[in-house]
């Protein structure tokens, strides 16, 4: 049973990664792995697996290790993968097609269930099966379908202007690739898990510039 | 002057959210700016602020604030985003299609120079300029160009099997989208940039699911 309360965010991103390793084991048949080697093949310490997984009560047996498949389904409903929450896709362009199209919604706990866009040369359009819709129709689609997540795929501008409208249309997370920061002081039941690819090229400049004086 | 040895990694990743938000206000011909201005803006603390511009050698002046240009300029220099790092980029799929078209790489410290793909049903077509180039060509194309830099938009066996090469051929630092996690243990002096989307969503799941609990 899961103990899942005041988890540290630190922990809670580990998590995923926990998936994945579990994953890719389970597909290569392997029915159990002590906390040594899972530590071993994830490049972390043992204490700190056990450490990690205890945060959720455990799952380990002294002596026997981790079972994979009860692990793996243990960490994907601590995650909540099976949840299946609806999320609405802002932004047609290079990057929202590319998100569309490339990951896959339903494996990690969300449904795809609508494109958004107001460039009126791409509505209409289709992306993997999803129409792509104008901003005329997103209230009645958000009253129709209840979305609880959107993926902001836009500008800056774009989604300063769109995020107050969808937090009254019931959106209460964002997967949030615009360079616009959501003030959750503001929201402040709101989730918003940023991915800023600019923040993240600078520090990855910054990294290799201080290895280059060393 | 910038004293930047031992700063650490929650700082720098702050870095280029400040370097945002002074773009921001140059852009809106704002010249200078208190740290408690600054601060209300960024939803940071004054204090926070002060300390980790400190961290950097200050530059902020008591009474005034900080003239924005110069602290933009001082903070893109630690950044590094002028050394236009040579990068080449792996997957000409839909992610990094988009990563190609999207990410504007001169104004991030990195100059686009290549773009690389094993499916020879598109190598030989372009992608705003850049050739795609079949990966018989790396060996010649890294010795003549001799990137730094290599993003990595490919699946995880082919990243796996791809960054020994890499390495091998002087790559140093990787902006890595694929779901394969490098092992720094092996290569030391490798800088990976992880930008892990489906591990991104898994957390931006248990984190609504969380929501709802409460």
């Amino acid at each position: 049973m899961a103990k899942n309360s005041n988890i540290s965010i630190a922990v809670i991103r580990r998590l995923p990664r926990y998936y994945r390793y579990l994953t890719d084991l389970k597909d290569r048949d392997i029915q159990r792995i002590s906390s040594r080697e899972l530590a071993e093949i994830m490049d972390l310490t043992a204490s700190q697996i056990r450490q990690d997984l205890n945060c959720f009560g455990g799952f380990g047996q002294q002596g026997y290790g981790y079972h994979v498949e009860t692990l793996l389904n243990e960490v994907g409903k601590i995650l909540g993968i099976d949840k299946g929450y609806k999320i609405i896709l802002f932004g047609a362009g290079n990057l929202g097609r590319a998100i569309a199209l490339h990951i896959d919604f339903d494996r990690r706990g969300f449904k795809l269930c609508g494109i958004f866009d107001k460039n009126p040369a791409i509505t209409g359009q289709e992306i993997s099966g999803h129409l792509i819709h104008g901003l005329e129709d997103l209230e009645e689609f958000c009253k129709k379908e209840t979305p609880t997540v959107a993926a902001l795929c836009i500008p800056k501008e774009a989604a300063e202007e769109l995020v107050p409208q969808l937090v009254e249309l019931g959106i209460r997370a964002f997967w949030n690739f615009s360079h616009y920061d959501i003030n959750l002081a503001q929201y402040p039941n709101v989730i918003s898990e940023n991915v800023h690819l600019g923040d993240s090229m600078m520090t990855l400049c910054y990294q290799v510039k201080e290895s280059e004086s060393k």
